[in-house]
């Protein structure tokens, strides 16, 4: 039998234009046979959504020289159930890498973020995965230190048994450092932390009253080994996650409410 | 001082047209100050998304008679942040109640569902939250028994301690019978479970090829205690949860990448 090729799923929430995604694909595209699939529009912020109501549309396009990839109308999410169930079905993905995101997701970022989402949905199927994010907003982004740090920890992933009841999942997030400054990994849990929303209210041109979100990160964990304390300090945060959302020691709190039928 | 009613937020995410979240706010609205804001459409399978890249609408609406109600043009969890951070900014809201929605939310549908997204965010917030599902998809469900069940449910929450640094976060569910024949209420973990999806194909009236998301639900866990167990033995379903989602046992699989660097 043959050598089989790893399979590597690359998707992200930015889009397809994103550069933070070619990054991600040229750090590893010789690790294994790299597939592409990603939205064909910025889709940040949308969580762990699903296109349910409307068909979603798949075009194959050259956007990656010597890759096979797709743009897709829907989510991160929708790119990954597309791609496990439909491009790759008679095929194992060992790895899924989603980003490489403009911007931070660390802490209860998890949770909104479709770069994160997209990684969770492949862990659900049983596939190691991986979302990375570097702290800096802009398209013009130097990915130089976090595409390194993204082909490290992929080709670490990669080097794991295959474990489809129990899969990895990392939240990576990479400082906006110079990569001599980056100080190495951090494995952390996640923040308590959330955001402080200001909605800025506004009147468009038709005379509608309008709210745009906005907000600030507050960090409200004093405790140690959080992802949010690591990066300040110029680590490389990774939090391992699970998506098993049960609050064991609140059970107690019920019991008057079970008691009482 | 006069006495203080207690405040309660009503969202969803079937939209305000549908009839759960009429049933809803029929079951609380005389345990306290009522509230909606809930979405001007459909935004079933919509998770944690968060509208970034729009500006958001809200239109105060004469739908539920007696009762301030907003609808917003954004996410389940669009209208909880403006909820807490604009129209109820100087208020404590005692409590936020989602749903009732048409169809289930067990297991890992949480991470899917609009409804448990929306009563997540409040529950980061530090406010009490419950999402209410019936097991019945269809806009002619019968709410009488889960209405019953959400305000027993609602009374019992308000009357606990608030607890803004631990809030109470819970997915019910109610299974599809008559009221008489429902056998109470279970406490329960997220059943291990999954969607085995398939995408339909087809080609539009413009011959463009298409993908529409389905899937059968399959229960994988054959363990005690699950939400999926309960609801099948007739019993209402509910799981406390709570969004830290690191995977703490995970940490010793990642020595080997800390190690080596």
């Amino acid at each position: 039998m043959p050598y089989k090729e790893k399979i590597i799923l690359v998707t992200n929430d930015d889009g397809m234009f994103a550069p933070g995604i070619h990054s991600l694909v040229d750090a590893v595209r010789d690790l294994g046979k790299v597939y592409v699939v990603s939205p064909d529009s910025p889709q940040s912020g949308k969580g762990h959504a699903v296109t349910l109501r409307e068909p979603l549309r798949f075009n194959k396009v050259k956007t990656f020289e010597g890759i096979e990839a797709y743009e897709c109308s829907g989510t991160p999410v929708d790119c990954v159930k597309w791609a496990k169930n439909v491009l790759l079905k008679n095929e194992t993905i060992d790895l899924c890498v989603s980003g490489i995101n403009h911007g931070a997701n660390y802490s209860i970022n998890i949770i909104y973020s479709g770069t994160m989402s997209a990684a969770m949905e492949a862990a659900m199927e049983g596939i190691h995965s991986v979302g990375f994010s570097l702290l800096d907003f802009s398209f013009e982004a130097d990915f130089t230190g976090s595409a390194k740090v993204a082909r490290k920890i992929s080709e670490y992933v990669l080097g794991l048994e295959k474990d489809p009841h129990n899969p990895l999942l990392l939240n990576v997030n990479i400082p906006a450092l110079p990569e001599e400054q980056l100080k190495g990994i951090k494995v952390c849990r996640q923040a308590n932390a959330r955001w402080v929303e200001e909605f800025q209210e506004g009147t468009d041109p038709h005379g509608m009253k309008y709210y745009w979100l906005a907000g600030e990160f507050v960090n409200m964990d004093s405790g140690n080994g959080t992802d949010v304390t690591a990066l300040d300090e110029g680590y490389i945060s990774v939090v391992p996650c699970q998506f098993d959302l049960t609050d064991y020691p609140a059970f107690e709190k019920l019991n008057g409410l079970v008691n009482d039928q």
